[in-house]
């Protein structure tokens, strides 16, 4: 199997999503190795005996995605026996033209603790913990986005990702057995924040799977009473104009952006 | 303010990071604009008219990043107004001829449901939460990584950072006042696993900061008593050679890719 590497003095991050987004398009198998924070000359030097040792181990000249801003380490790099994309270079020259201005790279651009909404995110992700799962509810003035929903409906993962990802404070509440009496009504404590409000909901067959691994042939998990919460969710956010979206074929990044595209909240960082 | 668009007919993930690594090159700053789902040319004609009039008000052209599979979809962005980066194009050609494979995108090729790991970096998220601050010492054979440190030396967000981007089980544990007595010594909880440990340290007056900012003026927060615990943590480590790092200068992303690249744990994605 082939290998790629992804190279950078800092996380390698970048180099990590646009080599395998343009491998991806490849309908074949990779070997990927990630070698972060290359930051001497004498460390670039050891990754090319490595790169080197992987072609003759496997008889095919590795690719090599990298970032590296000091020259001379980058150097060292364009010079390894892979197959190098230094894949941001070639788009300088023509972006400093367009712009009018010199490009003046420093290290820890991205994905470092310099970046300037970093403790803005640090922040949210502290908020999403305190502010799980209902844990509390005197904290939604805070809150840019509350997620409701069913237990198991995908709430808990996206209020990190929002958290962590775009410094968003996405706080979450479940609606449970208890909110919904006879017929689920929105709770005073949520209808004080209504704009806030965003729904999630997910098909009840894949609800009841999920439900079943935690808690195997339960009522919690049966189908009739997946079907029975989720029909009533879906019901109050009809009826009270909540904006929602079923998760159940999207990933947590998928909700994500479809809930800051929907909501059009701010994110802190890109 | 120049504006940069990210445009896809996923996440748009791709194209921000790679965006946004390139202009982190450039000393200004530009106005961010992610329009992710963009499935159908109707939708296209919709965004290459955001862009013109971007253009129209600004004075200045857009740069726009972009990905889309559907050719004809693409065809309409390739179209807009603005200065169109389809940057992920221009190496499929060569990369076709060096793997003697022809390309063959698919939509949702990455951050999608349909990923393989997705359902383990899911549970990896639950692990983390489950496992957070020591509420429970019981499911650490099962841990890919058990975090030790001081109470707000980085723990939990990097926990939550491992397992939501790589499907890394990460527990954590907080070295308390309780495990210190006259001496810290490692836990017996903690000595059965002690191969999976894994420390985290911090400067005391950046510890002094953050705690001040969570419980000011309390002894917990004196500089006497960071300094105190931290001089505990990390005569431990280098007692019992556990591998640690020092996380002061560095973002979560940037500890979880130093503790990968340190301890040799496979990521589950890239």
């Amino acid at each position: 199997m082939r290998s790629a590497f992804y190279i950078s003095d800092g996380t390698a991050i970048t180099s990590e999503v646009f080599g395998h987004a343009l491998l991806s398009l490849f309908p074949t198998e990779f070997n990927h190795i990630t070698i972060p924070f290359v930051e001497t000359e004498e460390q670039a030097r050891q990754v090319c005996k490595e790169i080197s040792d992987n072609f003759k181990q496997t008889g095919e000249r590795p690719l090599v995605f990298y970032t590296i801003v000091n020259s001379d380490v980058r150097e060292v790099i364009s010079g390894s026996e892979g197959i190098n994309y230094n894949f941001l270079d070639q788009f300088v020259a023509p972006l400093e033209k367009i712009l009018g201005l010199p490009a003046k790279p420093e290290k820890h651009r991205t994905h470092s603790i310099h970046e300037k909404t970093y403790d803005i995110r640090i922040e949210a992700v502290n908020y999403a913990l305190a502010n799980d799962d209902g844990s509390t509810t005197d904290n939604y003035a805070e809150a840019d986005i509350i997620l409701v929903g069913v237990s198991r409906s995908g709430k808990t993962p996206t209020s990190l990702y929002l958290a962590l990802q775009y410094g968003i404070k996405a706080a979450n509440y479940p609606f449970t057995e208890e909110d919904m009496g006879d017929m689920l009504k929105l709770p005073p404590k949520l209808r004080r924040f209504k704009e806030k409000l965003f729904g999630l909901t997910i098909s009840a067959d894949r609800l009841h799977q999920i439900r079943n691994e935690r808690r195997a042939n339960s009522r919690y998990a049966s189908i009739r009473q997946c079907r029975m919460e989720l029909r009533e969710v879906e019901n109050l956010y009809r009826k009270e104009k909540i904006p929602f979206l079923n998760s159940t074929r999207f990933s947590v990044e998928e909700i994500s952006a479809k809930i800051l595209a929907q909501t059009g909240l701010t994110r802190k960082k890109y």
